[in-house]
């Protein structure tokens, strides 16, 4: 059913993910062989984005530099590879920036690739899945911690399968900001930031104390960074136990200030994020009752690496996710399946005029057929409506948060007006493409609008710029007056937005 | 667990119903004796709401003035009962009109009760007890046809229980307007108007069709007027049936122009609208293979009087719906259950001193602790929002729309920043006690916030105008710091809306 477009992997694909984290950016480049990731290239910069926000959460034109600088000599590692072997993700420090918009257009004009943002629990299963891939395949349930520079990701799961996610808003950098702006590191503003991580935790401690696991293991700098204070001071060896932990906390308050922290193998840049990031650590240990954590070299950018493997191989997480929607919603399933399959086959003939050949167009105007009725379970008044809040709002694994808004927008214009506002909210490039992805489902919508299972006769559809022709075996139209008169009003709303329909 | 403020109802309680129809206006008062209804009034005017809006959906002043001119004189036989025997509901022409709150706020100040708008669901459930009460109580599946002026209302159901229930935007008034409006009546305009009511009913046909009835019952002035024509025409006797109701519309194109019809019993002011009415009637009769209908003298405004005397003998529908509506998204019960217990005693607390002693207040907040997390369902992130969303959207029986939205601000405001645009939406005189109940909730929320099942001491809270003065026993928040920590912040967001919050 779903046609890849692209070129499919062979198996020395060479695959690229570049994460443009709240505290740091970082790049791996890796070959994928046999369904095994070996990694090839790995460079991480402090950019610090997260640190780079004003009081308006806008991020300032230095931050913007700082990470276009940064990238600029990632591209380097990047140029040679196609676009479809390239994924970059952006996380906490991007979801909140007003001017996002603004630093991802200068991303992709300089790197060539779109960049996606992407929620918090999309995040968190991600960095479980790079994770889990540094692991022994045992059968244990573990939890994954990750403490970034703007948010904190906690996923318990299995082997490759993660089971909860969360994302709490509290990071390194943040809580440098707002604990330790000044420098100085004193027994006071060390509570208070623990005492604000404990707050934040209560919204997953119980569920999560209830589920257990049976190891912890936490990934990226913080982590990194206290592990291996640990084992410089001599306060534990490869674990982090909550004793060493304890001893750790008191050593930085000793220290006084960031600047008079000397721990070996630790570099002065982490240390100023340093007291924060031991603030947020010692307060998971407490709220979750964690015993001891190891460390894990895995983190965002590896999951994202696995995630794009796993597309390349038709494992593609977005289907699953798609049909467990549906079915949560209680979606009519034949129904669906009806206006899915005609919209497809609408696609096929007006690609080459409307330049969707893409395989994402047929994949998204597959997913948007398969959800458009779930808001029908709020209520039949403006379903089209509630189905398209519910995809922009839901937790979707897989999916980035501009997939959800284009999702959400298909949906949205599946009937009635043709929403303008949220028309206009689309990143330019994509208005065009998704406008007219939006028709094909519109005209399916309405050919199957009495959800009967006979079979519809074979329809040519020919496109040329705003120009529609839609034409049906000779005397089915006049069997059919109510779909006529439906595609009459049909033309009538296309008129409203320059497009022309013909039915014959 | 819910004490009713209001006086309880007596056997002899007098209960009056106003229905503000889009094409008439009803009243309807009855005696409530041992659970039955004995009706004493009953009034009706064509007021014609629907065919007084302009092309932006405004009722016109000429329609306003009809309106409340009709009201003063059903004035007259209200004007001895106490508030809480009058409900006044409004329906598709108020549902639609962009400046309904003008006419309601006029409404109320000539009759001193709040008008209640509905949404078509609910007046469709509201339809269905109306007529089920005027039939034999048989086991058989019954289908329920309401035509009003602006929306016509389908329902199937046993007894005294729909089971589904459907509005679709199709009205004797409004296809006038449409297809009729020069009163001319051909077989062309009868075709369009036909046309356009059986594409509508696409909506419902194979779910209907599917559940299957019985007995088919009409209900209203349309199917009224259509029994009594079969009758004086001699088409047919009692039931309306297919074959009488064809030639029924033969002769209406016959006559050529409203005002050409003369029919023993009907009215000319019914007249003008017939046509309208006869259209949508036939297109029903053929999508959903209706054989044969009865007319019943039940409809909207018995269904309020049912369903106010139900809510006296405490069998809120409301309460179900509450009760579904967690049980759907999957509440936390225990939690909900906390969260109600605490509120409605800090509720106990204040409501002299805050004027909060209506029972409907205790109701509300109630309800609102009961579903404040349903958005959970959605996304963790900004699920109040959620949560909202899905109160002021979904079909709740029992509910008005504007209690659906003073649900829907509670649970909005029941964490993070308090929303001062939707606070600005409710009508002035709710917005203070409103905002006073969310206070409650936020404090109970913030009270279990770690879920645990460990009971809270016995709390004091004191109300003073703006401010609140909460104390626990000695030593109990010094050993609760996350707690003291969340109060902490709480009274910075109360300071922001000028109320002052003190904790001891």
């Amino acid at each position: 059913m779903h046609v890849q477009e692209s070129p499919p992997a062979t198996d020395s694909s060479l695959l690229a993910a570049i994460d443009l984290g709240s505290n740091s950016f970082h790049i791996i480049v890796s070959q994928l062989f046999a369904g095994e990731l070996k990694t090839l290239d790995v460079l991480s910069e402090k950019v610090q984005l997260a640190a780079g926000m004003d009081e308006d959460d806008n991020l300032t034109e230095a931050a913007m530099t700082r990470g276009l600088e940064c990238l600029s000599r990632f591209a380097q590692r990047v140029g040679e590879l196609p676009r479809q072997s390239i994924r970059i993700v952006g996380t906490n420090a991007l979801r909140q920036a007003h001017n996002r918009r603004q630093f991802i257009e200068r991303v992709q004009a300089l790197l060539g690739t779109p960049v996606e943002v992407i929620a918090g629990r999309e995040e968190a299963r991600l960095i479980y899945l790079g994770v889990a891939h540094t692991l022994a395949d045992d059968a244990g349930r573990r939890l994954v911690v990750d403490i970034g520079g703007g948010s904190t990701e906690f996923i318990i799961g299995e082997r490759f399968e993660p089971r909860v996610c969360e994302s709490l808003h509290m990071g390194c950098v943040s809580y440098t900001d707002r604990f330790f702006a000044d420098g100085r590191i004193t027994a006071e503003a060390m509570e208070h930031a623990r005492t604000a991580a404990l707050r934040e935790l209560l919204a997953i401690r119980r569920d999560y104390r209830r589920l257990g696991w049976h190891s912890c293991v936490g990934a990226s700098g913080t982590v990194k960074a206290a592990r291996q204070a640990c084992v410089s001071l001599g306060l534990s060896s490869e674990m982090i136990t909550a004793e060493a932990l304890h001893r750790l906390r008191d050593f930085l308050i000793e220290q006084g200030h960031c600047d008079q922290i000397q721990i070996d193998g630790i570099k002065p840049e982490r240390c100023a994020v340093l007291p924060a990031g031991i603030a947020i650590l010692s307060a998971l240990f407490e709220s979750l009752g964690v015993e001891q954590m190891s460390f894990s070299e895995g983190a965002l950018r590896e999951g994202v690496l696995y995630d794009m493997a796993g597309r390349l191989r038709h494992e593609d997480v977005r289907e699953r996710t798609i049909n467990a929607l549906a079915k949560r919603y209680h979606v009519d399933r034949k129904q669906a399946n009806r206006v899915e399959a005609t919209a497809l086959i609408a696609l096929a003939q007006v690609k080459d005029s409307w330049d969707l050949t893409s395989g994402v167009y047929h994949e998204m105007l597959s997913w948007a057929a398969r959800s458009h009725e779930i808001g029908l379970a709020v209520s039949h008044s403006q379903f089209h409506k509630h189905s398209a809040y519910l995809l922009q709002h839901s937790d979707l694994p897989g999916f980035t948060q501009l997939e959800q808004q284009l999702l959400a927008f298909l949906v949205r214009s599946h009937r009635r007006k043709f929403p303008k506002d949220d028309y206009r909210q689309l990143p330019p490039a994509l208005r065009r493409p998704y406008r007219c992805l939006c028709l094909l489902l519109r005209l399916s919508v309405i050919l199957h609008r009495s959800r009967s299972k006979a079979r519809l006769p074979a329809f040519t559809l020919k496109a040329d710029g705003n120009r529609i022709e839609l034409s049906f075996p000779a005397g089915w139209l006049a069997h059919h007056p109510l779909t006529r008169a439906d595609l009459d009003q049909e033309a009538n709303y296309l008129r409203n937005i320059d497009f022309k329909l013909k039915v014959s």
